[in-house]
């Protein structure tokens, strides 16, 4: 974090401080989980067991340990799927499959919640690779291109854009089929997944 | 970590791995708690708001912040202990508050192994700083002395040791006398708070 008020950049706060913000954090993420759902526990353990293995060595760790050994070298699409599914898609799956656990759906509904969620999930990395290639730094606010610049393993980069494209856009259909046995109350996820493919920034 | 094997001591994994470590085992830690007790989630969920408590901003993190900022200031006899309470006493509690739980405790009966994990925890601290000036380093396996020359805010340099001894002894008595409603099945852990004590290392 940075004050972002001086000339240069001077952080606000320590490295030390910063890791110790980053523990207190996941540790409420399981507290404020833990403390819901007092008639159903079974839901709410449910639910902290779904986090955990999403943020955890089988999850989001995991992913950034790969993204850390890739560094330099070029992933196969497999692989940078691969590492995406573990770094950033396992917590959208998750919050999506807790809420619906929480919420008291079937497990062919949490089933579905979760799909849609891992194609989300993935549409928006693909999109974000695509935005880095052709975005307008304006509109995003923050640089484009820098993928290409620090060799970043992308999807236009191993690709194309033209395919990357198709990619998120299949990835964006099968989520809102996946939530075909639900009505208009799912219309917000559907919106949701919408958003992903439509948005400029 | 250090290799432990060269001349210089050289780190064996960088400093984002560790980090990322820390973050592994903290969400193992309540990715376990949760997938245990399936017959009875509402003490398996106590178990996880226990932990979470003790280990984030209302305990081991706070106190790591308050340790920071207390760095270079002496502090008094009552912040330092709640220093210690927070930093170590809280999961030392949490410990033994969740396996209480966990087994079936009543509420006296986990109050009582919370007050015996709270004196032992700050018994252990309390005699650790006694160690830390007339301990046998041969023994302990590190350094003797090493608060006095970093000024490191202890029991003895704030009381003596003579009254430092005191308080030991005191906590140790205070944690047995709280296990006075449990029989030999307390055994092991009136055990324990004697080992604290009679500790040389």
């Amino acid at each position: 974090m940075t004050t972002g008020c001086g000339e240069a950049s001077r952080p606000a706060f320590d490295e030390a401080t910063a890791i110790l913000a980053g523990d207190a954090l996941l540790t409420l993420a399981f507290q404020v989980l833990a403390s819901t759902e007092a008639r159903r526990p079974e839901r709410a353990l449910e639910a902290v067991r779904i986090l955990a293995a999403a943020a955890g060595p089988s999850g989001m760790v995991q992913g950034q340990m790969l993204d850390m050994h890739s560094e330099g070298r070029t992933l196969t699409p497999e692989d940078l799927q691969h590492l995406h599914a573990l770094k950033t898609g396992a917590m959208i799956e998750a919050a999506l499959a807790a809420g619906a656990i929480v919420a008291g759906g079937s497990p062919p509904q949490v089933d579905a919640i979760r799909e849609y969620g891992r194609a989300i999930g993935l549409a928006f990395q693909v999109v974000d690779d695509i935005l880095n290639v052709e975005g307008d730094p304006a509109v995003m606010g923050k640089a484009a291109g820098t993928d290409r610049v620090r060799r970043k393993n992308s999807y236009p980069t191993l690709w194309g854009l033209e395919k990357s494209r198709e990619f998120a856009h299949n990835l964006t259909q099968a989520a809102i089929e996946s939530l075909s046995d639900f009505g208009v109350e799912a219309e917000a996820l559907r919106t949701i997944a919408r958003y992903v493919i439509e948005r400029n920034k």
